[in-house]
């Protein structure tokens, strides 16, 4: 079957490194979804105002059409391990197709017809194929068993801010970006870097794209340290 | 983007007429999921037996390629009230995508590759795109609002079985169909019925497919006498 993007997400996130697999964690930052006609006529959203939260259908769009392999290693086993992809919710999967869900936060009619909502785990650009909201009483499991993914991952790093990156932090916040201190802090404190790199020695200096900035950082033992930041 | 069945559903349902809009109230049925190949790979499955519950993402084969309309008609509103289509789970929907929720009861990987599955809302033979574990942390919402589905329906209607009727569930019962009797009141008692056919008396005699039978019924004010059982 075709499907077509019904709109595209806008996120922080410039690139697959570093985006947390844990949505619920960024509390301090927004997306949009922007619709494309003719998915954009103010009447399909008709009465979605009455709904707190969404269920976005997207796809993983640089991973499309990639061969299938039955075999992933997910990050929360250390990256060594392999698990069926489909006791996953990995991006290399058939069909290329994810969910996640979102908190819906504004519904915008005029001029373009978008929606803001809580961040979700999303590359910016995402195609989104299909919305719909969460309905408590069917999309809510009783006494689940949620194998390797228990618990939301707890905060793994403490995170330091340079002079200068503190400087710069500020003087974007003075240019509209709200709670970006606080957003890149819980970006940062899942620790972005590679799984395999976590358990060791690791003097490297790490490059990480968030909006329209550069966010240099390094760690050392249990502290994560913004270097710089650049736009 | 194309997309490719992974699986297809083997339901009780036969025909979407009486598809109750309610899987978490089915609990005398199950499903199947067959997956075909190259997806059926045992591989693929490792660790999956650690979840208890399962996203299905599927297609709404019989709705594939309809024109866009952005306002439907939802049943929950009796039929009459039309809401945007991004505010329900109406299967009329751009890319014709589903989603529903399952618990995961017996995993197959000798000979056919399949899943056993609660009794989801789906037609018998829909094409399965993706399944997912449910992972709680990431899907379950923290207080929602739910507009018109805040609940879970409840019974609508008393059912009565016709002594001819009670007979045939008997037998079917002793030729391997377990908990009949206590599914055809799960579908039953939801009121099968168009919306705009349950205000009024109605004298007429319905009929429905289950599995590979045909169910005739009427309702008299709050009850449903399930007058004949045939194959």
């Amino acid at each position: 079957m075709n499907i077509t993007p019904i709109a595209f997400a806008s996120t922080p996130f410039k690139e697959k490194f570093g985006i947390p697999r844990q949505p619920s964690l960024i509390k301090h930052a927004n997306s949009v979804i922007e619709f494309v006609s003719p998915y954009d006529q103010p009447d399909a959203f008709v009465g979605l105002e009455q709904y707190s939260h969404l269920w976005l259908q997207f796809g993983f769009h640089q991973h499309e059409h990639a061969e299938f392999k039955p075999l992933v290693r997910p990050p929360r086993l250390g990256g060594n391990k392999k698990t069926g992809v489909f006791a996953t919710r990995s991006s290399f999967r058939p069909n290329s197709l994810g969910l996640s869900l979102v908190e819906l936060k504004q519904v915008i009619l005029d001029k373009k017809t978008s929606l803001i909502v809580s961040c979700p785990d999303l590359l910016d650009g995402t195609p989104i194929y299909d919305i719909k909201p969460y309905i408590e009483y069917s999309d809510s499991a009783i006494n689940p068993q949620c194998g390797i993914a228990k618990n939301a991952p707890s905060s793994k790093l403490d995170v330091v801010f340079s002079d200068k990156a503190r400087a710069m932090l500020h003087a974007l916040t003075k240019n509209g970006y709200t709670n970006l201190e606080c957003f890149v802090k819980e970006v940062m404190e899942q620790d972005p870097r590679p799984a395999y790199k976590q358990q060791n020695e690791d003097p490297k200096i790490y490059g990480m794209k968030l909006y329209a900035f550069e966010i240099k950082f390094r760690v050392e033992q249990n502290s994560l340290i913004v270097i710089d930041i650049t736009s």
